[in-house]
Parts: structure tokens; C-alpha cells; sequence
């Protein structure tokens, strides 16, 4: 099939990809146009998803796609912005037109729940290996930044982590018993409310995609800050507990791709960080220094190995 | 090697991956910031190059990443846009920093010639693909568009064709006679100039990468217009020629890749036009109707067929 029309069909059609609201022109030309509001920056990341890399060989195409635009649009939520649009690299090993519209409804699952239509793409004949590229809009100037962790503050989380880790566990046995971490796996939620409530208070972001403990890493370096994190405190998935509750705390501190964010603020904005977002919980605080130091119940440093969740 | 190390070291030192200009932050957050100045519309594209589908096997670090972003930035050029940035998601079968590096070398060698700084990417393990999402930027309404083309315009190409598919037949028969095909393959030039001189005169444009019928076909079913070619207008590369007087017309009439324009004006404009750009040349013309008419010197109708280069 010609990849023309390949594209034509399947993601031209979709309800996802019409044009509207900031997209003057979506699929079809050489480019799509957008339109950015005055004041507003732009926010651009691009993700790729392998086939026995990034997820098991051989995946529901709708699952698939709904994972591949969560995981992209959680870099928007990282960054405090709101999203615009996404493209798509799409390499397939053939022309499999029903896989390809499981894979756009559950594209077009993800883009409804964030708000982010798809304006462009490309499809070529290759093994399995589906690129994301989500732009998104901030404020001038309020973006989270990586860097922005200053002594004094208190370290948290969105919510409980471990469960894509887990969830590859059970995935891999075969085993059905554990809705909650398949859903955490292959639809986990952007933060796109709380990126956004977090804009202009002062903090540090990012989102777990390497695992707690390395992204925390990241954190500290760009910052030029230390991280303590208190073990005991960091939440851990409830169904990663009842699969191993030996395992999952440190599923959830090295396993990755839980896409939770991990951001700093100052004490005074936790009441109201917690009355809207519930789940969010404090995991340490930001020292001077450097590098991630992880401590148990009564402060004595704990050894970890920073690895994290590794591609390379 | 770390995913992360991997592009830090890379790339992120790279001279072209510095933030300046319109570029707030680049590689080394969870999103790149990009100033977009008030009056300007985003352009976005994304192109994946597979080895062994868009480039032979074991190809040059250097040559290929010209390539890459060549061909992205020639969708800005369709659209009358100016480049602002672009995002590099790499997939690689080892972590070859060597060969990285000469990548690397080739995508600044194409990003300094055309004004398109890296601002962001993502390297995983797997099969070699490189996967290039472009941005520009474009005055409010003044993109050029497929869907332009106007009954009573003339149909204009800005250069040579037929070198791509020439280039591709000298390198394998590991041929090196022929530098201006080897040239024209591996860094395409974008035809910036071209676009942005185009923009606000009325008429369609878009860049060969399917072949000269083919994609004249695209532009002639988006605009809702017959587009008639003379066959003996069509410029062929002299050194495609050259290597076949016999086969080279017919490359550049379905041979893909080549990166030229395709456009329509209106005949007042063609003098300027040609003063610009002595390459360009007319060759043919839009009439009421559907479709793409070849016809020979004396207006006879020539049988074609419409396939073009193809990916599936």
C-alpha cells in the first residue's frame, strides 16, 4: 500500500487530526501551521518507542498508541505546559492497516484525554519503532525547569511509584490480576494539572521516566543542589507491594517509566498543593550540595546504585 | 554507554545545540523552549530515514546526517518557511560514539547552512533510524500551500532532476565519477530562498521527494486543478544525463528525492523569478480539470505511470 495513502486513510480521517483551535493546518501539506498565542513559548519534545526496548514484542496496537503519546505528553507536563499537537514517525514491518487503526484509536484515546490532536507524520516500511514528537505552550518565562531545585525546599512526588516496573513483572508471567498496574503501564496519566498549577512557584520538575533515584540525579545536577530522599517516605504502587512487597520499594526507586512527576517548593505551598492533588506526596528535601543522598527513618544514609532504568 | 551520557556528550556540547536566537533552552530538560515572535505561525514536519529504504547500508556518518536534515528542512522551504529548530530521535544498533560523532560533524555541517539549530532528541538502542522532526516559522497566512495552484498559472521546478535516483544507481556500482550526483544525494540543498521569495504571490508550492508526477499529482488533487507538464520542459541533471541519456528523463520525471520545488505563478511574476533564480525553470502549466497531463513537444498526450517513488 502506498504510504501516501496509507497515512490518508488511517490518521487523515481521524477525528484527532482535524483541524481547529491552534491548528491552522493539519496532515496533508508539507508542513501543518499552528498558531502560538502572544506570550506564550513554545515546549517541543520528541520520544521513540521500540519494540523490545521499550515495551514487550508483539503489543496491542490501541494500548501501543495510547502509551506512546501519554509518555511524550508527559515531557509537556514536566515543563508546566499545555499541549498543542503531536506528530508521528511511525516504522512499521508492513502495511497492517487494522493494527494501524487499533494504533490510532488508541492514539486518538490519549490525544482526546490530553488535548493533543495529531498535525503530522510519516510512515515508513521498517521494524517496529513509533516516534512522538508532542509541542506544547507555556507562559513566557514559567516553564519548570530541570535547574530551578533551591536549598530549603521540600522534594515530592505526584503519586505512588513501581507500577510500570511491576507491571512488566506481569506481563511477562502472563498474569491478569493486577488491572491497576496494567492501566499504570499502558495508560499512565500525564500530570498535565499539576505541571500546570506548579508554573510560577519557584520549583524544580521533571517526570519519572529513568526511575526515582536517577531522575532525581538529573535533578540535582542541573540544579547544583543535593537531594535527600527519605526511603520510607518515597509512595510505593499498591499492587507492586501485593505482587512483592520485597521488591517494589525498590522498583520504586530504580524502576522507570511510572511517569510521575518529581518536583521541589518551598513548605509554605504544601497545604494547597495538597488539597488539589491528594496523591502527591513530600519524599525529602533540597540541601547544599550535590548528588542524591537516600536516608532511612532515622536519617542514616542507605547505598543504592544510581543505574536506574537504562536504554543504552 | 547511558542514554543520557550518550547525548550529552554528543550532542549537547555540539556547537549547533547551543540555545541563542529564538532557541530559550535547549537539549537537557524535559522539553526544548522556543521563542516564536508575535505574527509568526509554527510550521512542523517529521521524516524518518530507515537504512536500506531511504539510504544504502553502511553509509557515512557524515553524508547521512546532512542528508537527514536536509530533507526535513526542504518541507520548510515548500511552505515558504524560515527554520527555527529541529529534534533528533536516533535509533542505533550499538553505541558507536565514533560514528556518532561523524553524524553529528554532517547534522551541524546541514544546521549551520541552513539556520536549523538541534534542540532536542532521543538516542535508544535498535535497528538505524533517524527520525527528524523540522520547525519554522511563517508570517500569519502566508504559508504556501498545495491547495494553492490557480487555472491560468505557470508550473515551475526550481532545479535539475532525475540526480537522486542517478546518484543512487553510481553508488551501487561504487562509481565515483559522477560528483555532483554524489553531491546532490547526500546534501540536497533546501531551497529556503526560493520558499520565502514565493511567499504572499498566490500560488502552490512542494518539494520532489516522491518524484516530479507523482507529487505534481499530490499538488494537482489538493488544489482541484489539471497540471500539464511538458515532457521536454523538464530540467535533467547533466550529470544524470551524462551517465544515461536513455533512462535519466524518466528519473527525473518518477525518480524521487531530489528536493527541488514544485510551484505555481502567475506569468507577471516569471521575469523577477528568473532574475533570483536562473535555475529555475518553467514547465508547464495549471488548467481547469484533475489530474497530471504529460505531454510531448507538439502538446500529444504521453502515457506515464503515476507511481513514483515509493517507501511501501
Amino acid at each position: 500500500m502506498h504510504e501516501f495513502e496509507l497515512i490518508r486513510q488511517v490518521f487523515r480521517e481521524a477525528d484527532y487530526a482535524r483541524p481547529g483551535g491552534a491548528v491552522v493546518r493539519s496532515i496533508g501539506d508539507d508542513c501543518a501551521l499552528l498558531h502560538i498565542a502572544v506570550g506564550e513559548q513554545l515546549a517541543v519534545s520528541t520520544d521513540s518507542l521500540l519494540e523490545d526496548v521499550h515495551f514487550p514484542a508483539g503489543a496491542d496496537g490501541f494500548l501501543l498508541g495510547q502509551r506512546a503519546l501519554a509518555v511524550a505528553v508527559s515531557d509537556l507536563a514536566a515543563m508546566g505546559a499545555r499541549p498543542l499537537a503531536f506528530t508521528l514517525a511511525l516504522s512499521l514491518p508492513r502495511a497492517d492497516v487494522d493494527w494501524l487503526r487499533e494504533l490510532s484509536r488508541g492514539l486518538q484515546a490519549m490525544a482526546q484525554q490530553t488535548g493533543t490532536p495529531l498535525v503530522g507524520g510519516d510512515t515508513t516500511r521498517g521494524p517496529l519503532n513509533i516516534g512522538v514528537t508532542v509541542m506544547g505552550t507555556v507562559p513566557d518565562g514559567q516553564a519548570l525547569l530541570r535547574s530551578g531545585a533551591k536549598p530549603g525546599q521540600q522534594l515530592w512526588v505526584s503519586g505512588p511509584l513501581g507500577a510500570a516496573t511491576a507491571a512488566l513483572q506481569v506481563l511477562q508471567d502472563g498474569d491478569n490480576d493486577y488491572p491497576g498496574l496494567f492501566a499504570a503501564y499502558w495508560s499512565p496519566r500525564p500530570q498535565l494539572e499539576l505541571g500546570q498549577w506548579l508554573r510560577g512557584k519557584d520549583g524544580a520538575a521533571l517526570d519519572v521516566s529513568d526511575g526515582l533515584l536517577a531522575d532525581a540525579g538529573h535533578m540535582a545536577a542541573e540544579s547544583g543542589v543535593r537531594l535527600v530522599i527519605e526511603r520510607e517516605l518515597v509512595p510505593v504502587h499498591p499492587e507492586a507491594l501485593a505482587l512483592s512487597a520485597d521488591r517494589a520499594p525498590e522498583w520504586a526507586l530504580c524502576g522507570g517509566d511510572d511517569y510521575q512527576l518529581v518536583f521541589t517548593l518551598f513548605e509554605q505551598q504544601a497545604a494547597a498543593l495538597q488539597a488539589q492533588f491528594p496523591q502527591a506526596c513530600c519524599i525529602g528535601r533540597v540541601c547544599e550540595g550535590q548528588g542524591v543522598l537516600l536516608v532511612d527513618g532515622q536519617g542514616r544514609p542507605v547505598e543504592f546504585s544510581r543505574r536506574g532504568y537504562q536504554h543504552f
